[in-house]
């Protein structure tokens, strides 16, 4: 059984974590359990100089991981950029991944746009599953107020999810 | 297949953290990839305020993934602690992975001793594999010394790894 992907996508500016936020929130709120994926193409810290997690990596560790009974965090350096597939693959336990960026995958994609950055799509219309904009497009797609999160919400339980979130579950 | 691992335990201060920084310097030199995991009883912080990876967890995301082509580092909320197990079956493309802390898994043991900090060992001698101690104690078990780094990793090689580190490998 594969979790759902779908890629939030958008100019820089749009707001894209901010509906994320809001997104996540009301999913949660509905039952699911969520997972989120960042791209991030120039790199980024994540550990504190001096931790002992940190110093692992810096004598070379692969993979950190830092497990406390609460939370888990690992750190993996790669030789090559992961495909979404693969990071998908290492989410254990969540009902959707959505991820932030990704705009080159292969997966449904939801545009947010905003009139005052552009005035076309930044992905092409077979690409994409619908629009979260500020400007309707005349598009036969779905189209969302930047503020319409619960309709934004419902749309991605219809086509994504059981109607029932997978609560009580055992298996991790 | 299943990655070894192997614990790393002792009293606090014995420098559990400053001989797994040798350890794993020497066994990338030998040319195997690593994973490590610290236990963290009291929980942590891994991210940075206000990032948006930072405002996914905060908006409620079970597991919160940034990636970049070099890095990846995923935080997962848990609603139980994880075995050793389940961890280290979390852990991708690694020849073995190295634990600081877990005094209490079921997985080969080997105590970090210092005579400053205590007179007995912490670990039963039947989950010992082996001690590094600044004393000897009379035990029909491998004992190294705290600054014979080499000495223990060829002792770990030869008990975990294939002769020659899983070069060139494909898969991930």
């Amino acid at each position: 059984m594969t979790t759902p992907v779908v890629c939030v996508v958008g100019r820089s500016g749009t707001g894209k974590t901010t509906l994320l936020e809001k997104l996540i929130a009301e999913l949660k709120r509905r039952g699911y359990r969520v997972g989120t994926i960042k791209h991030n193409t120039h790199g980024f810290e994540m550990d504190t100089p001096g931790k002992d997690s940190w110093r692992h990596a810096q004598a070379g560790s692969d993979v950190v991981v830092v497990a406390s009974p609460h939370k888990l965090a690992l750190i993996e350096r790669l030789e090559r950029e992961l495909t979404l597939d693969e990071i998908a693959a290492r989410i254990k336990n969540v009902d959707i991944i959505i991820t932030e960026g990704y705009k080159r995958s292969d997966k449904p994609k939801i545009e947010v746009f905003r009139k005052e950055l552009g005035s076309e799509l930044l992905i092409p219309r077979d690409e994409l599953i619908a629009v979260v904009t500020n400007q309707p497009f005349a598009l036969d797609i779905p189209q969302f107020d930047l503020n319409d999160v619960e309709g934004l919400a419902s749309f991605i339980e219809k086509l994504f999810l059981a109607e029932k979130p997978m609560l009580n579950r055992t298996s991790l």
